[in-house]
């Protein structure tokens, strides 16, 4: 098992779905931040379940516990140690899969890999754990400061935005519940979730994230360029498939002559197809990549599978899942980009 | 700098596109393994600059030198060093370049970065770094023995194969100079290139990968998972944009009940979106996944572009450069998937 | 900071003397592990203040909790989470030392550090950190199961056990409060420790450690020698001013015709002032070594010193203080032993 | 294996005594440092084999070769590669130890944990492994640059200096072959050595270090603490069996309200027995240790031992090997400590 997230800014977690608590520990963090601890709550009530209409009506406090590491509101350059206790577990939910492989879930894989699981929900491979990650993204973001990091849903099945993010006012994402920027786009969406969920189905999506104010020189080529170790972070949230930055797969389409960005005198370019990154080290331009997700494994319909023994069984989902886990995703992309950034910058300080 | 890839198999490397040499150090690869050095000559014969009418002219001997960590064709468990002399650096092609940022190159961030540049070509940024990686997998390779790794270029431009890997021969790729299993596809790749490079243009393309033989259980998470440390690798090699495994983005346009690979008794799946990855550990079924590039940034066209100081100056390259650098990079893959492979082996071992 | 100690069977902690919890993460621990948490608790109350007359008044229960990673009483191969709440700070006990830097502490170089030090006690830098060592070498001490690691007091002050360890009886360490296996020595060293107290000062000594068992093998040269991490583990403990293993100083004085150690025909050695480990493996033989520490040094007894402004003052210890560190850190010397053990057991697994 | 050390500066090598060559990779010094590289091939001189009548009359031009990461004289930011080449393996010299397991050596250890071993001369076990090292370190004392590091041979056999080192002129240490600022007791030590020499036999010894000049804050408990990652150093190096700093093992005798370090109004200390580290952080004083060196384990006598199938067989050593080890080693103590302060000073900058 690898717990551990970073290199100078380490965030390191702990938690099953059906424990008693989950939590972590953010190491690393320079002394002297002043932490606001509202904001990490509302950070984390941003993810919890049960917000809207469209998401699990399953009910989590989550509420974040400090135990270590902030004296006086402020960072005291120790380990950050904080929990989140389960208030809801409700295992009866699940002990009809005791024993069952949900198909494209990771209770076989488990199994096999560790010779026992936790059969309570998913256990560690819950993406309950990405509440941690809220946490620690969130004290990313408060010593990152200037940096601002906006994430946002771009699609949901077939439908998408069709437009650039510059032409999107980003400030407006909060606006509505499947965190779509584009009012109208954002309706077609949730109308579509909607729909989706009273099939007792499931859809995917994908994300959109924009980082602006990112100086020059972030990022430590050979194998820990700036996009290299954004794609392993958001290949880590559950759901994930795929992962391209600046012009992406589409850029694989073109031509040198169009994808080139020419050079402003200033050292800014005219175009970003670069996505804000050349050479593994950011540029000064934004910073944008997109994260495709898979629709939800857990559908409210009945499926034939196997239990541990290889006996052919049928199942059906009965959980409080999500229908589309897009939404609530969204900032945990920006979470894990904040833990990323913040571990950049200190290495980009180390040898200035 | 961060230039080592691994935990327990880890590959560390140095050198410039115009130094006196390349190499790297292996670090914990087992006592033991029998070592073909012909086959791992003959991995940097598959990369090497030269090779074809659709790679650039420029001439390396690419032979890789062995300094320690074998004896009587064995490893044995110490580290291995190695290098690989620069015979054919022709810095005199590159002496216009000096002090010039090429767009989308590099040279801007390194030099803002560093506060210098070895403006000798790309310096650390070049390509030519892939070598040593070519080196480290080969014998990542040898080590894993029973594993098949299969790279081969997908598409180029507009131009890809319209059938599932499962209808291709991949015994077929080294057959044409584009390295394309698909032998249509291919002559019709090999032409548009040509058309492209008599344009002094460059196009993009993709590279997909296809791995098979991997037992269930390979993959460290919550942040080492098998695809994510896969992605980060691919993410690091010069000019890759995207990311994606299994059903990848087109995944986030399915429904849950379209998406989930139904269980067969035996614990094999019926369908393979998941991609031979469930919870970020390998589930038996093969793994597979695709790499985007953009076009080589260096064409031989005029454009506009800077210097150090800021004063606009017109460039036009002249160096020897690929007009698609797909071909090359499809040993590339294979060696970084051999690395990541052989590093969750020993994971794996060290856990059992 | 770095708060993790390990590779593969790594812990990770937090805390603070005066916080709400100190605590860890347990990451790399294999599955299937019987956990006696007995056995567990059992090893915190050896390290716990308020045991005899001759350790500090101060009561803490030391309670641990486990939050995840252990199932129907098995480790499941995720991450094990703990905590152990703070029961009895009394922080008023330091309310006098607001601002005062207390000679031989950490005060100083933690304020001058991180611009701001927690000044309840020795907040990060206090030994109440050591309870979470305990907690991870004892789970650590049951996944090495057949490895004997016992520690012993060897001296306090100018008292000490003159006969070499193989002439003690070391399952008799725990019949006294000094944790001395030889009985004439345990009470003059109970008694000195009892007239320095008295004087209202404090004393150091030294603690030896033997490990038994151990097969040939474990051991990571160049960098992670067996005695290298074994001395890095040792010399984290608060108060440990040195590490020898084998001969150690004494092997300084001597010449190679005395010291070296000849073989038996089955591998064995007839002499072992090697200690247990060559080339920095273990060579199958006992291992063992010794570590020094310094008296605490919070004293009864007035004491000049300046405060965080350059003024001259006075101060006197009015906390409940250890008078000799060594009976308690005996344990801790243990538990750190196995952590770096079951650590090097993991990485020989790794490439067997 | 585990071939590098540091984390921020980090050191990799590779290389077996008798093979082609050694050599290593720096990573993460900062870019923009001026390189004297006469200066690092003098360290290389200081450490080289044949200088003088008490050190072994092996030859090794031990010339360091650069091939990356240095431009116009100045560290470029990427890796630095370097190699020696081994011009004097005379592998003849050993032929008669194949499958002979030297006594206390670390042949019966490798042969064992790898399964096979290179039996010309130590391999990777031996310390002609160190000259890597001193390369590594000449540079990190180029960046550290305003750092003073002293290192000299405080005893040999049961001869030593008897006086603390505030009372040497250090800058005589090369004064003398045996590396002993003291003349009186330089002299003393020679003649040891060269008795112990006609004897065929060999002597321990220690070295003291001193470090001065480094400003408060360096060192990251709770478990990189200054202390023990300078002792994890040291007792890498062949043939150290003890590591001391401050009072070290004599501290152990001492009351506290001896051992207390009272502070001076400015935040210096009257008294330094806490040998310059305070919680793992420096302090401003200077850092002092002492480390144990064994005796060279090849004598030039008879003595009885055993080959790989266990057959007893009688051996002499016919190598040139050094009478005490400790003269030469005074380099790679100085280059060691310059490693672990680079790292340091980088995680200092890091976070401030």
């Amino acid at each position: 098992m690898a717990n551990s997230i970073g290199n100078l800014f380490k965030l390191t977690t702990f938690g099953e779905s059906h424990g008693i608590a989950i939590g972590g520990i953010i190491d690393g963090c320079p002394a002297g931040i002043d932490l606001n601890l509202k904001t990490i709550q509302k950070e984390l009530d941003r993810r919890k379940p049960g917000q809207s209409k469209i998401t699990t009506q399953r009910k989590e406090a989550d509420e974040v516990e400090f135990l270590s590491g902030i004296f006086d509101g402020k960072t005291t350059g120790t380990s950050i140690g904080f929990q989140i206790k389960n208030t809801n577990q409700k295992s009866k939910d699940y002990s009809h899969n005791t024993d069952v492989y949900r198909p494209s879930h990771a209770d076989y894989t488990y199994d096999k890999k560790y010779g026992l699981r936790d059969h309570r929900g998913g256990g560690r491979s819950s993406a309950r754990e990405t509440a941690n990650w809220i946490v620690g993204g969130a004290i990313a973001k408060q010593f990152l400061k200037n940096i601002k990091i906006n994430a946002f849903t771009s699609s949901v099945g077939e439908i998408f935005i069709d437009k650039p993010y510059q032409k999107l006012d980003l400030s407006k994402t909060e606006n509505n519940i499947v965190r779509c920027p584009d009012p109208k786009t954002a309706n077609k969406m949730i109308d579509h979730i909607e729909k989706i969920k009273k099939q007792g189905d499931t859809v995917g999506g994908t994300i959109t994230c924009v980082i602006q104010n990112v100086s020059v020189g972030l990022g430590e080529p050979i194998f820990d360029k700036l996009h290299a170790n954004l794609g392993q972070a958001m290949l880590s949230i559950n759901a994930v498939k795929g992962f391209e930055y600046g012009s992406g797969f589409c850029g694989a389409k073109m031509k040198g002559s169009e994808h080139n960005d020419l050079f402003n005198k200033d050292g800014s370019t005219k175009t970003n197809l670069s996505g804000g990154i050349q050479g593994g080290i950011s540029n000064g331009m934004d910073i944008y990549f997109r994260v495709a997700f898979k629709p939800v494994a857990t559908i409210m319909q009945k499926q034939n599978t196997i239990d541990s023994k290889g006996n052919e069984v049928e199942m059906q989902g009965k959980g409080r899942h999500d229908p589309c886990v897009v939404p609530r995703a969204v900032p945990i992309v920006e979470a894990l980009s904040a833990l990323v950034l913040a571990d950049f910058m200190l290495q980009y300080r180390a040898r200035k």
